[in-house]
């Protein structure tokens, strides 16, 4: 039976594509919908959002944050307000042109992203320096007209957070800029033990309407590129588009300066292709929903059971979340579904294992198994729970820092990118052209401007002129 | 100063309409966008709607109710599938005709509730009596096209969460139906303060696809009644529109029985409108986003500010969140901001008191001011808080009850309708002629046919024939 269910996940190995989708629908974390592009989140995928959002919340109140909620529905004028914004934007939203049995006399977009709404709101309530800064943030889904989708990565509805910040001074929006950045590059590491380079965009690739975007990259396990969170910052870009001023100290009218800053469901896709396997997917101990999986087997032994709710007790006056599987499938199959839904330890207690005090923890990132005492269980499970969450992270960097190769001119390049995927470290000399070439010809475009790294100079890795830039190469999704 | 603050609010005896605007505005709640019937949710009132969330969640998920994620559009199509559903809803949506630069090949509406959603779902994972019940959850923005609208009684969007469950049988469902209108009862009458009546509502106010309806009815300072939540049983009516079938234990096919039931962002505003008063928001403790307020009196003195942090600081420990006004405004300005903020204690501490070791009290809902010691002032601020809650729930139900009168004849109902607002209760004989024309003679409608109360017989208040149920009527938000 375990044979059975897991030979129903096509192979990582031979077609990643194809796994991802197969681990998304059968952990049950999606369903397709009868709405083209638009995804049904199932309790178990949405219990993975709603810790992500509880931990995200938290580092966002923690920096005194405030949630809002903003209409889903932007009228075209106000969308078109800032031209960078709306060449950006206008190509794929979906438009509502009648209310009822009425036809609207202007049509609605519904949100792609809420910059215009915020800017309106920020120009009506901001008056002086005393109500600056105003941190922002919110909670919803947003609709983007994608042609082609793919679950959790690309979907014409999904669910993210954006926060909207206004300040007095450019120094205190580009801090924001960056603070934010840095929240989302730890929770990445901290709680879905994901690896990230932090670094900036190129001018091509920023958020339309963007003075500057910054983001977070992290490598997929088959070598492709994820943009995990973005943080941008304005100027006073939109400020002068919306009309957004206040009075300083000295009584004088000023524009604000603006950031915004986005994690999405997207994230998850994250999470599932950093540490997925063959046998489904793996879920760090931090984000997921259930930590421990208790199978108890021998049907129908009363003693058994009683050993394995007992267990369940303890770990839930731990705050340890744990699920006793007491179905009627056979052990095998029970095993197989909990390495499917990414259940961090597993719990196997037969009767042979009661007799001697035992029991089996089985870890899902390398699936070893060990014995260990029943009085003991629940100390070993927060040690295992730790070790996990750190081997996990470990193990996704080791991982990301092998398939990172620098490259000095661009014949290695290419090669590298027809070979095999990954991050591709090389100088550039900060020209489109370059940029636009590279892609054209090695199919790879520019992720990042890392941060954490020195610029030690060089040459172009196309054009062979004085570079200026390190950058990040890669496919990505 | 503070007279000017106070005076900017309407009188609530004068134009309740208008007061209510001004609370939603002054203390600031929400605020209007460009987008017409469609409000901003700012981060007070936003933070209120987080407490209702966390304690509404906290009762699902005790009682094995698990959140999703659906689409927030309906194709066309679908949403037609079950007759008096669309006849209900669909002169109210708001449809997408063009995603991107092209027009779509069928519209989409956005939902304006999800049954259709969750039935092709259901009709989809369920295979058997092994996967039922399942009872789902999702928080979410809807749409409705309403013509007039008010900040949260009325508007063209707004929050909810909608609850979509389907059982094995037509028993369960309909236990599972009058849980959540308890859940309701409970969650407005415990955290809320506010009291309701619950029932069932006539053939004629039922849910559009519904068998039953059952509502819990507020009734409002000035006598008007908010349905402040709904739980209806489908019995299998859409069950067979939609062909949600399962195989029973002797392999069967069978129709699932189906419940829905949801609360809006629309109990804000009953919240204000039982509790809130000329000095604008009155806030139960148990919802409140700040339960304490602290304004430090005399300018620049360190001790009394010193003393205000420590307070709060000891409050923070107890999990008691509180603020510390010590903003540059008179002490009279921040009094009735807290005031028109419904903050439920403020405490006022200047360097006479300090050298006394006392601090005032001020409590919301009644006003009064007491002197304690500030040695003692947490345990006298949890017992206060206690009594406020309770007081608050005593004082609202007291005058609900001094609102609601019995009539036995037409002319006493119509008289009543026309001279005072509240809730009338009267015998009905069941027909809907006799329904209609108490609403277009007398301009009410039922509200409810209660749970708790007995009918003990009579005759129909507009008919005179045999009556067969009592019926509260009222004037309706």
């Amino acid at each position: 039976m375990k044979e059975k269910q897991v030979k129903e996940i096509t192979n990582r190995d031979d077609d990643f594509a194809k796994w991802y989708t197969d681990v998304c629908i059968k952990a049950e974390l999606v369903d397709y919908s009868s709405v083209k592009g638009c995804m049904i989140i199932r309790p178990y995928g949405y219990a993975i959002w709603e810790n992500i959002q509880s931990e995200l919340d938290k580092r966002f109140k923690e920096t005194n944050h405030k949630n809002v909620y903003m209409p889903m529905f932007i009228p075209e004028t106000l969308l078109n307000k800032e031209k960078d914004h709306v060449e950006g934007f206008a190509p794929e939203v979906a438009w509502v042109t009648h209310g009822g049995e009425e036809e609207l006399t202007e049509r609605l977009c519904v949100r792609p992203t809420s910059e215009t709404l915020f800017c309106e709101h920020y120009a009506n309530v901001v008056k002086s320096y005393r109500d600056l800064p105003k941190l922002y943030n919110q909670w919803c889904s947003v609709v983007r007209w994608e042609k082609t989708t793919r679950p959790f990565l690309r979907s014409r509805e999904f669910l993210w957070q954006e926060g909207h910040t206004v300040h007095a001074t450019a120094e205190e929006a580009k801090e924001e800029t960056l603070k934010m950045l840095n929240i989302y590059a730890n929770f990445c590491e901290d709680v879905l033990a994901i690896p990230v380079v932090c670094g900036e965009k190129t001018e091509k690739e920023k958020f339309a309407g963007a003075e500057n975007t910054y983001t977070i990259e992290a490598l997929m396990h088959n070598g492709v590129a994820l943009q995990s969170g973005t943080s941008h910052y304005f100027g006073d870009n939109f400020s002068r588009a919306f009309n957004m001023t206040y009075l300083d100290r000295d009584n004088r009218v000023q524009y604000m300066y603006q950031t915004s800053w986005g994690m999405t469901t997207r994230i998850i896709g994250a999470v599932i292709m950093t540490h997925g396997d063959d046998h489904g997917l793996v879920l760090p101990p931090n984000i997921a929903p259930v930590k421990v999986n208790i199978v108890p087997i021998g049907k129908n032994d009363s003693s058994v059971l009683g050993a394995s709710y007992q267990i369940a007790k303890e770990l839930k006056l731990l705050n340890i979340s744990c699920e006793v599987d007491d179905s009627e499938k056979s052990p095998g199959y029970r095993f197989a579904e909990s390495e499917m839904r990414g259940i961090p330890v597993r719990i196997e207690i037969g009767p042979r294992d009661l007799e001697n005090g035992t029991c089996v923890l089985v870890r899902r990132d390398t699936l070893e198994k060990r014995e260990v005492e029943i009085s003991n269980v629940t100390e070993e499970i927060i040690k295992l729970l730790l070790d996990i969450q750190q081997n996990m992270y470990l193990r996704a960097k080791l991982r990301r820092d092998d398939m990172t190769k620098t490259v000095s001119n661009f014949d290695e390049m290419k090669y590298l990118a027809e070979t095999e995927n990954g991050f591709i470290r090389a100088n550039w000399c900060g020209s489109r052209e370059c940029e636009d070439k590279i892609k054209e010809e090695a199919g790879i475009t520019s992720r990042c401007i890392p941060f954490d790294e020195n610029f030690e100079g060089g040459k172009c890795v196309y054009c062979g002129k004085e570079a200026t830039k390190l950058v990040y190469w890669g496919k990505q999704y």
